[in-house]
């Protein structure tokens, strides 16, 4: 591939952090969960944005890795009612108030049973906590502990009108980008979360974005977009796409975009990958506050891009990390507590690192002994003596000094600590005097 | 060796600290030097815990590598008496006061003369000293300062009873415990200072412990204990057993066992062997205070072990280490300066020790590609979306994603930050679901 | 190369502070530039102390890798006069008046022309800043700010009396000290400013110094020094000897030795070479303040001798950097700024680390398998026991423990953290014992 960037030229045309969150807003409402409708739903209201989305079906019962694809499940309504038929218990109030994945059920049941099938939070007694239990039959409802402690009644009829669809599938949705060349950039988030805004809709929002600006201009890597149910959804998707995972260079996991707090990058665990190393040098460069943590293998679905087998070099952005707000997984994480300026920010530093992946080159320094001549291209400034370098100047002679062939632009940019964007500006002026030969990958 | 460590399952056989130094009380009174019966005197009570203990004798003039076997000394008695015949020196009330190798000698010499042979400490005028003179022939006492003030006459009668014998030997035991390997695990201590407790007697005893304990657990490795004097003794080893030295894999010098402070881990030469990363390991898990310290060519026997010829694996392991604490190589170390549940913590850490290098392993996850579906096999919570996991499940995730055979169980509790008994224990769980392959050496 | 260094006993007989300021002095008052006179009569004077230096001419127009020998430059005078007559700016004052390289001009400018080409520091009124325009035609004038305040004819009379000679040539100096062996140390420093004394002259005279004293010594290694105008004297030298760069072990540029603050030692762009070692070794030795940073492609010759295609193991060693002392570039940097003591504290410096270079070899040890036996060969102390090993005693061991032909005497003195000189003196002690064996580069 022997062009240089035009990737971040186009910054202007993303969606704003509003019409992110109108997005967001649209798709809140709706009850995903890992198969169902729900997902249906909201990939159909993505590809409103993303025309070229391609939604995919798979059989419940198929196999997938060591997983095997669910059966599928709906749910219409989910109640708790008292012997005055009063709903005290009521998914139609809230989409968390059921158990992921319950069963049907219908039938009077003694507290002391309903206890059992019952979730909530007595250190935030405010707040309906979401729980699932998709690989082991089961059924429940999610309150606040406010709530629960007015069920004093001795028995409850209880009422769960879901389906468990044998012949049903897992859906997730997919959109390939071509670019110059056929290495790949893969993007990926969870879209199996029900009303929970955080935590599920400001990654998939800021995929949006990110592909919205994408389509709009020259791409040296080809992008993947994966839209899945996390965990048995990327496993699905590892499951049917060799080819194409032996095609990704670098991939990011977005998830927990909107929140408060600063970034989180949680490295590959490969650790020392190009991508590892361009979202750090990002953030370094926007200067926004962050933090870069080591790899684990728990969290989101680098888990299973990072496996052992597979190893890719993916990483996983958010702000504060899962777990660690107290909204995390409840009520909370609504609609209120993602900003627009906070998706927007998200936004752009996620299109400066796709931007630096896309301008990081090697170049050959054309005149390797001694510095090239400067002045007499106009590169250096006519009057010498004074004691200020400016980094412009500095950073052409970090260029041209680190291109022997090793070191791409990241390489210098990391070494001479100069901002990516003022080597990259570096080299395309070099490049113009040619004075740099770019080299291939 | 392909079956897992049953080894730190029966800790509680272990000697303990009372018992520990019960055994140091016996052997504080003996009179040991590099050669002589004070050795054989000390290894027949060490052969009454250990039955197994060889006796090796290797006569006066045998080479070893650079070095001589030097003659046997033997001491009966040795004096310093006034005119009017009053021992102000005497070796029946402590065996320090004769200079270690000190020649037969008896006559009366000048105060002056007599001055030059004693040795005291100004700066710690109770105490009386150790010192030797193993090579270079010469007599003399070691004598606390207060005492040495007070000899004023002009005239003093010397009497030294010992015996320099060229055609006696160097003693040295040796116990091997075989394994089903034979690797071979080599624990070495000193057994050639006087009274003194800290300094010689602690290692022994622990050795001991250590030996009573591997003695009935099942072992993978074979253990190798050396009871040798100091330096000559580590020589006189090394030069005999060229096949043995071949075997050795790992090793600990063991020193100062009893005495105040935290543990000290001196590291091999090599630095990064896998006995020096398991000590440092089993030192934090255990959260004992304690300094891990680079190698350095002085000190025990560990300056032979790491000479660059045979460079072995064998660090060193004391608490607070020689010449660091005022009591060293003086009266002051003796049985009340040793606690028995300090020995018995430091026998701990060795078994932690050699449990760990006897556990670990490489294992194969035999589901690389992606996670392995742990919930069905009952190795997962059944509902999702709590906030908290579990470190047990969290070493189950580590153990999977590194067993890609390039990680050891020691690596993995290193990069997951987790005890290294519960990676062992995670991985234990996952073989017994047929998730892991124990991998070869 | 199979001797042990004999280089620094010869300290004494390097020239003293005083020696060294009084030959600055000589050389303060000659106006230097990148060609012309000033340099000649500069080497002419360099050469009363060196006579072996060899004075090059390079004509003008010669190519040089990417460059070209400029015409040859010399100014006899320079002036602005106001209406009567009177010199408001004269050369003759100071040789910092006039914009280096200044095209002949006479005639008469309104005031509002000559301001374009006056320069002035409004932040430091008082002093005189120094300016080049080598390689763009134009005129100037230099001078104190309060100085341009009071020019306010509306006309001046402006007279450069300069020339620029097509046919004229570019002069450096070279010095040769063949040693024992044909790899080479080069010393360079730049010699092409004006009436500067930190900037350029401290440089050239503890070049001198060092030239002097190792002209007296046993060499190892063939010296080279280099005294030639900045960038494009060290491009022409460059260009000229492909044949002596390919022989270039370690190098040193010199400059900026004689102001105030510690010692910067830049670090060649390899970061780890000999020279970089070992500059920071001998740093740490003599405790001086200091600071060791990294190579960046921008300050003296280094620049060229670390262009990615010589790539050189040339590092860079000044006290405070260029520009980060308020007298830099300035008039002010006369002088009264280099103070005699702290030439000799720079010359001393590079005399202990080429010292250190000439004395940095690898030894083998012929007694690998444990510990020789120090004490029979007077090595050792003959009494033990005592907690005091003395650090003459530690370095000996340390020597014998790492001379496996892996380490050299540098390597050593870092792991052991003992003075390089230590190190040294403990290795010639083994060797005259017959415990080591050199080994060849």
């Amino acid at each position: 591939m022997l062009t240089t960037s035009a990737l971040s030229a186009d910054a202007a045309t993303a969606l704003t952090g509003e019409e992110l969150h109108a997005l967001m807003a649209r798709l809140y409402p709706i009850c995903r969960s890992i198969t169902g409708d729900g997902v249906r739903q909201t990939l159909d209201v993505v590809r409103e944005y993303l025309p070229g989305l391609v939604v995919h079906e798979v059989p419940s019962g198929t196999p997938a890795l060591d997983w095997t694809v669910p059966f599928e499940w709906n749910i219409r309504d989910a109640w708790v009612k008292n012997a005055a038929g009063v709903r005290v218990i009521d998914f139609r109030a809230h989409n968390l108030h059921v158990l992921q994945y319950s069963q049907p059920k219908h039938g009077w049941v003694a507290r002391q049973e309903l206890e059992e099938h019952l979730f909530s939070l007595p250190e935030q007694p405010d707040l309906i906590p979401y729980r699932t239990s998709y690989y082991q039959p089961n059924w429940g409802f999610c309150l606040s502990h406010h709530q629960r402690a007015q069920l004093q009644d001795e028995y409850y009829e209880v009422g769960i009108d879901s389906t468990l669809d044998p012949a049903g599938s897992l859906t997730y949705g997919e959109l390939l980008l071509p670019g110059s060349s056929e290495e790949e950039v893969l993007l990926s988030c969870h879209c199996c979360h029900p009303s929970l805004a955080n935590d599920n809709l400001s990654g998939m929002v800021v995929a949006v974005g990110l592909a919205r600006w994408l389509a709009q201009v020259p791409r040296r890597y080809t992008y993947r977009f994966v839209f899945a149910p996390g965990t048995i959804g990327s496993i699905v998707w590892l499951s049917r796409n060799p080819a194409a995972v032996a095609r990704i260079r670098h991939g990011l996991v977005l998830s927990l975009l909107g929140g408060e707090g600063g970034f989180t990058y949680k490295k590959s665990r490969r650790a020392t990958a190009e991508i590892d190393r361009t979202v750090a040098l990002m953030l370094r460069d926007m200067a926004v506050p962050h933090q870069v943590v080591d790899f684990i293998p728990y969290g989101y679905d680098e888990r299973q891009y990072c496996s052992p087998g597979f190893n890719l070099p993916v990483g996983c952005l958010s702000r504060t990390p899962y777990a660690q707000f107290p909204e995390y997984h409840t009520s909370a994480d609504n609609l209120a507590f993602v900003q627009p300026d906070v998706l927007a920010e998200s936004l752009l530093l996620t299109q400066e690192v796709l931007a630096a992946l896309d301008a990081n080159c090697r170049y050959q320094n054309r005149h390797p002994y001694g510095e090239p001549e400067l002045g007499r291209r106009g590169l250096y400034s006519p009057v010498g003596g004074a004691s200020a370098h400016p980094d412009e100047q500095l950073a052409l002679l970090w260029v041209l000094n680190l291109s022997d062939g090793q070191h791409s632009l990241l390489d210098i940019a990391e070494r001479a600590r100069l901002p990516f964007a003022q080597v990259q500006r570096a080299a395309d002026r070099l490049l113009a005097h040619d004075l740099l030969i770019l080299l291939p990958d």
